[in-house]
């Protein structure tokens, strides 16, 4: 079951997609062939990687594109031509898409989803393809960054209810347990994606009943195989504590199980665990776990470890399904070619500002491995019909300081991206989640230390091939001298 | 149309509300009537006020929870009683719901969302109550910032592509409109809510045709009447603006229009816009508007135009749409009373965060006028059957600092929230999103410029009747006493 396949979301595009669309129509370019790279700028949280996710939706989103009559309708009222309204009215999807698979750690600069079809087609999938890719994957890179804090450890989503709307809770969780949580609260994902459902009390349940050992009880005696109590309603050490204790020997222990565990959601949670480890070892529950949550994030999970907190198992919420510290994935798209006579001619933009100038030309992207140790050594971007020949040694060099070169021998250079759409037919099947979960687990391994750190980690290297290089050049070179003599 | 109404979003919820609620019901206590009230914290941005959204949606997902036989085979697996699931399946919402209106001023700790009936419903509503209010009421709450910096000018949503997710962006801008905001990018908003979806062109419309001037001259041929032109992809000054110009001169004038603007989406903008400015004056076009884009927000709007920013329009994106500077509306949904006899037994919450400790009873929640002004004095919660006359002078009190008092004359009580729900049957039209729209600006023009402010805003007093505050104060001494005595 998947609710977005019922859903048709072809209006959810800025609406310049289609002025531009119209204009492209009534200037007899439909049928240009143009190419498009989607690329981010700068990893959140000043990262050393981020994390793919979002291109099972994308592909779910371009298997559903139609126009309906209304939508026909809205765009009549707004300046778009009868020729093009019988256009959308025919519309097939028919590009070319390549995406990097979920859960691969991507990098600055380099293509993560490229798309290469008619301009119309290409320029209005831009919003849905950004949207998409840049919600999943600042969460799975969230999540991944706090799984990595807590150290093995166990790691809750429950952040549904300060979730950005509907999606954002049911996408992000989705893509949090890409990126390495265990589970979530969030229940509709267990039905639909797979990702298991989990979830005990509130505080609620034992205002109800008033006296929380009696709330205490009465729960214990219903889930005795998976009894977790919340003991911060009144006081954790003075009430949660002793009546979770008293609750498991009444009703847990009696029937045959130990006690699964304790929450704590205020209060110094370093602190209150510690004092809660020694009151549950020395009542015989030395096996019961502590569960935390209360505003968590990866940097807190690693002060609160690094003090010595008694804590199995974190629940985060509004920090990672906001992704509060950097709550926006800067992924663009951009125009990178156009087609003449079946050759992709490059197209570049310049700009005031340095770091938005783009890479021009169609292109493919490596991940270089290093053959002894297994790890990734850089990302290399190349043209598009490049062949690159790892049975050779290869001469990396910094795109910016070009007298940075590293030779690299006896690697295994693997091809990025996947073609996902064949003229506008599907051709990938989408992994099971646990599948893609496993596999980005994998791939963050072969990771350096270094790249990995939280704190200034150090620069993946993303290489453009000589060639790359040299037509990103004369393209700069050309565009300047046109600015410089239109201003003589 | 709305979307909404055709997606069942029922099993959008934490699971601790299914474990709860199935518990509920093996206890017997199903018919149980409890009140919750949803209410937050902290103020985003350290504002003075937050705006109210997502009212309708709330509505939305109330008219169609239902649990479908998948959801039933799903929760059979996962602990649920035979009799609690043929309770859901027969599931009828029947509480009473009470909600401040869409576009209200809202202010920390007073009940802005509260639900009267059967503990297991008023339980499992609870994720979806929290995560429709908390987003919409986000973006509401920062649209109004950016608007109210924007000082009279345009501000338009441009945020889509970076939304956390599909919802966030539809529903983002939804409630960016409520908060103020004059339009939106994203299309599906127009044929889906009411609110104007504008849009021009994006740098692949320049890049494609590869020469800026014949780009433009052809946008103009089509779009004379609305003749927006991007100018930064080469050069803003020296190529993007005396090409503009051209094309104006060339393909708009003629045709009887005037040119409707340029817009600036990279470097310095308040430099380039003030040069733009005076290119446009002296080619005899100075009513052509000036649109800017990049990263901005209500800071960097404010401090553009205190530096004399030439801008006549914004194009506001991902710091809108994820409310980036402080991306969490933290409302909180906790149970207030328990009936016994039909008669509401208040319950509190204690907590190690005196922050965290909930404010007990059914209430209500009145805004006082100033019958001169007109402007708002003050919130005042009360008991749910407290009668507030206003022809009487009233005293308040603060309720930490009780001292603290003043006492009202000539002014006129006016309840907050609307009832949305009555035993589970909608009795409230949702109002036109433009008349939203506008009755949020008037009720924004009832606070005091203090409470405005956007650093160190006037703290807004809400303050709580002698009988809720007493009865507070009340519970808080009995509980402590309990843990004392839980202690010795």
């Amino acid at each position: 079951m998947n609710t977005l396949q019922s859903r048709n979301l072809t209006m959810l595009m800025d609406f310049y997609e289609l002025s531009m669309a119209n204009g492209y129509f009534e200037n007899g370019m439909q049928d240009k062939i143009a190419w498009f790279d989607m690329f981010y700028r700068t990893v959140p949280d000043n990262g050393g990687f981020a994390v793919m996710a979002g291109v099972r939706q994308l592909i779910d989103y371009l298997e559903n594109l139609r126009f309906t009559e209304a939508d026909i309708a809205l765009l009549r009222k707004k300046d778009c031509s009868e020729g093009f309204l019988e256009y959308l009215r025919n519309f097939k999807f028919s590009c070319d898409v390549w995406a990097i698979p979920e859960g691969t750690p991507i990098f600055p600069g380099e293509p993560i989803v490229t798309v290469r079809g008619p301009v119309i087609q290409a320029q209005l999938v831009e919003t849905m393809i950004l949207l998409t890719i840049n919600h999943q994957s600042l969460i799975a890179t969230k999540a991944n960054r706090i799984k990595r804090a807590a150290d093995g450890r166990t790691v809750m989503e429950f952040g549904s209810r300060r979730a950005q709307g509907f999606d954002a809770a049911i996408y992000g969780a989705r893509a949090a347990y890409i990126g390495g949580v265990d589970a979530t609260a969030c229940t509709i994902n267990e039905r639909d994606y797979g990702v298991p459902a989990v979830g005990t009390m509130a505080h609620s349940w034992v205002q109800l009943f008033g006296n929380e050992l009696e709330a205490f009880c009465a729960y214990a005696r219903l889930y005795p195989h998976a009894c977790t109590l919340l003991v911060d309603t009144y006081n954790v050490l003075k009430s949660g504590i002793p009546n979770a204790i008293e609750a498991f020997r009444r009703e847990v222990v009696p029937r045959g199980f130990r006690p699964a565990g304790i929450r704590i959601d205020s209060g110094d949670i370093t602190y209150l665990s510690k004092k809660a480890r020694k009151m549950l070892d020395e009542a015989g529950f030395p096996d019961c776990k502590i569960v935390a949550s209360n505003s968590l994030d990866e940097n807190i999970i690693r002060d609160m470890l690094v003090q010595g907190a008694q804590v199995d198992s974190f629940g985060v919420g509004e920090r990672l399904i906001t992704a509060a510290s950097a709550p926006v994935f800067g992924g663009v798209y951009k125009i990178v070619a156009v087609e003449e006579n079946g050759v992709p001619q490059p197209r570049i933009k310049l700009s005031e500002n340095v770091t938005k100038i783009t890479t021009p030309c169609a292109k493919k992207v490596y991940r270089l491995f290093d053959n002894d140790t297994g790890k990734a050594i850089a990302d290399l971007v190349t043209l598009f019909d490049e062949k690159l020949d790892d049975s050779q040694p290869y001469e990396l060099f910094d795109p910016v300081y070009t007298w940075k070169r590293k030779t690299v021998t006896n690697y295994t250079a693997k091809e990025l991206q996947m073609q996902i759409f064949d003229g506008g037919k599907r051709c990938y099947e989408n992994p099971e989640i646990a599948d893609i979960r496993t596999y980005c687990f994998a791939q963050v391994e072969t990771l350096w230390d270094e790249v990995k750190r939280f704190e200034n980690p150090h620069r993946y290297y993303v290489d453009l091939s000589e060639k790359l290089w040299s037509e990103k050049n004369r393209l700069l070179d050309e565009y300047s001298d046109k600015v410089r003599h239109a201003q003589d």
